[in-house]
């Protein structure tokens, strides 16, 4: 299995997403500003994974500080978790880390200093290992809907890279094989940074999972020939009533699946649902620097000084989502803030494929 | 306005458009195959122009025969129309220009054939001047569609470079302009070859019509925020029912259009309709080579060895097309057949805005 990150003792060490598929080279962050650039950079990116980045950064910065008290130990904290906050508005995921952190130290206040800084390595950890076993059991619930022969379509990058490890999107399709069944992939190239033709393409050959690889342009006339059997996608943020932020032509594709009645699933751990916030309406949308879409490696694409609209993500609404897949099963989209309540019945509220 | 090809005396002489935007570069094509090539490896594209390309191809090819009759003449020139015919097999124009030539020499198969010979250069001009008034026409009918201040998105490029000039999609925007309506445009990038990208933002620059470029994946998440009003494309061929065959994401911007309750408007030049064929589903679509899309500017975005669908073109039913916009009028995609009767009241047929 690729892994994305890990935690290398005095390090964090994350493989560069930027320089896939033609290099494979791992960085070593020493120091939570190198974290905080490497989420910026999309040297490491994927909702899963820039939670677990954030969490290992300030694990990482913590051990440094020289602190007598709870209180100048967390004083000396809040500059860190604020850049990691900063990085990247869309995903929920560093938000969910970084509170899930502050909530820890808060419960062990009274612990010493050296305590807290081994806690905070620990539950950085734990969020990665939590994440790989989330992924997992969103790759058995899911496998549930996938037929043997499937052809499944994904957008952008859900899978071991985008996460701790074994992706969300693509988790189902690895069940599905690991139970026999024939699947193959057909991957969107997802401009402007590529990462279906970088990212995707690339684990999934590592993998030998049979992988093609369209324009973003084709996905909707495949559709209509009848090549794709489902879609399954990540999310960066799904709100309380199911819209699901996601990279940006998610929608579009989402639209394309309706208009072919064909299921539209997205993979999402909890943590990347975000029942703060009643809609998608309310999900920040990131805007990127305009040289994304301009230029390619470098390389200009476009007309010096063209006006350019840069948007990462967009909204999925969701009724265009057939369901949605978390690690504690596949429910529509409009059940998920049940999942809130207490008592629930989930084997009830669980879909059936 | 912006000269895609021209008869140059005893050249043929076309602007690369695979070198724009960075450079503007003229080629003489001083043989028939040098033109074929062209057309070939997309230094000139676009349905209009590449007719009018394989037109001054042959016209140019005609001059160098040695003949003494017209069987000898028609004889040497029919290994050109073959090659020109197999350049693009999805665009129209090319077979309705050789049909208008050969249908040329066959009506003067008594003349000599230095007359002969004139006779091709003055067609294959006159089938360039034709284009642009055609163009110019489709845009005073197209025009009344357009409101003050409307945005407009395109895919790919149907502007001045794709035809003689003025262009098809973009000639409603540009007589729209005249007529002192703010419009602007907002151009779809259109991966692989970023036609949108390279081309249309380009001509429209040069022309002073505002322009924002977005990546493919992008018009979905701008229409559901209310930000475009209308869509207009070109066709690279028309079937009788009103399907349309046109770049690749046509399709999936005619879905997204529809679903957001945006008209989304062919312009069509009559010579881009075949009405020999029923539906879009017998339109032929190039497949072109994989580099296409694991490659940019030469660069690899794509791991080595990726197995890839790269279909040129797809087809949009016409279901989903508000109306098509000829040199005609502007009528419903149903009522394109009726064109074709004998004593059919045009101002009765044509729509209004």
């Amino acid at each position: 299995m690729v892994k994305s990150i890990e935690w290398a003792g005095e390090k964090v060490r994350i493989l560069d997403q930027s320089r896939l598929p033609h290099e494979v080279v791992y960085i070593d962050c020493c120091d939570y500003s190198m974290v905080a650039d490497a989420i910026k950079t999309l040297k490491i990116r994927g909702a899963p994974a820039i939670g677990i980045a954030a969490a290992m950064g300030v694990a990482l910065s913590a051990q440094d500080i020289k602190a007598a008290s709870f209180e100048e130990f967390t004083a000396s904290l809040k500059p860190v978790i604020d850049t990691m906050l900063s990085t990247r508005p869309t995903a929920v995921n560093i938000r969910w880390a970084m509170d899930r952190l502050k909530a820890l130290l808060l419960k062990n206040r009274h612990q010493g200093v050296e305590t807290l800084k081994k806690m905070l390595v620990d539950e950085a950890k734990a969020i990665l290992e939590e994440d790989i076993t989330a992924n997992k059991a969103i790759g058995r619930w899911g496998a549930e809907f996938i037929k043997d022969g499937a052809t499944v379509l994904t957008h952008c990058n859900a899978g071991a890279l985008a996460t701790g490890g074994y992706g969300t999107a693509t988790a189902p399709i690895l069940v599905a094989r690991e139970q026999g069944k024939e699947v193959q992939v057909i991957a969107d190239e997802t401009r402007p940074v590529l990462q279906g033709a970088r990212l995707t393409t690339w684990e999934l050959m590592q993998t030998g999972v049979p992988v093609t690889l369209i324009t973003d342009n084709s996905a909707g006339a495949l559709m209509k020939k009848g090549v794709i059997d489902l879609c399954i996608v990540g999310t960066d943020r799904t709100a309380g009533n199911g819209d699901v932020a996601n990279k940006i032509g998610t929608y579009s594709v989402a639209v394309l699946a309706k208009e072919n009645n064909i299921p539209f699933y997205v993979a999402a751990p909890l943590s990347s649902i975000d029942f703060s916030i009643p809609s998608g309406e309310e999900i920040p949308i990131e805007q990127r620097p305009a040289e994304e879409v301009t230029h390619i490696y470098g390389h200009p694409v476009a007309p010096e000084g063209v006006r350019v609209i840069n948007m990462a993500f967009d909204v999925t609404p969701a009724r265009y989502i057939s369901a949605i897949i978390t690690e504690k099963g596949v429910f529509k989209p409009g059940d998920l803030k049940k999942l809130t309540l207490k008592g629930v019945n989930l084997p009830e509220l669980r879909l059936k494929p």
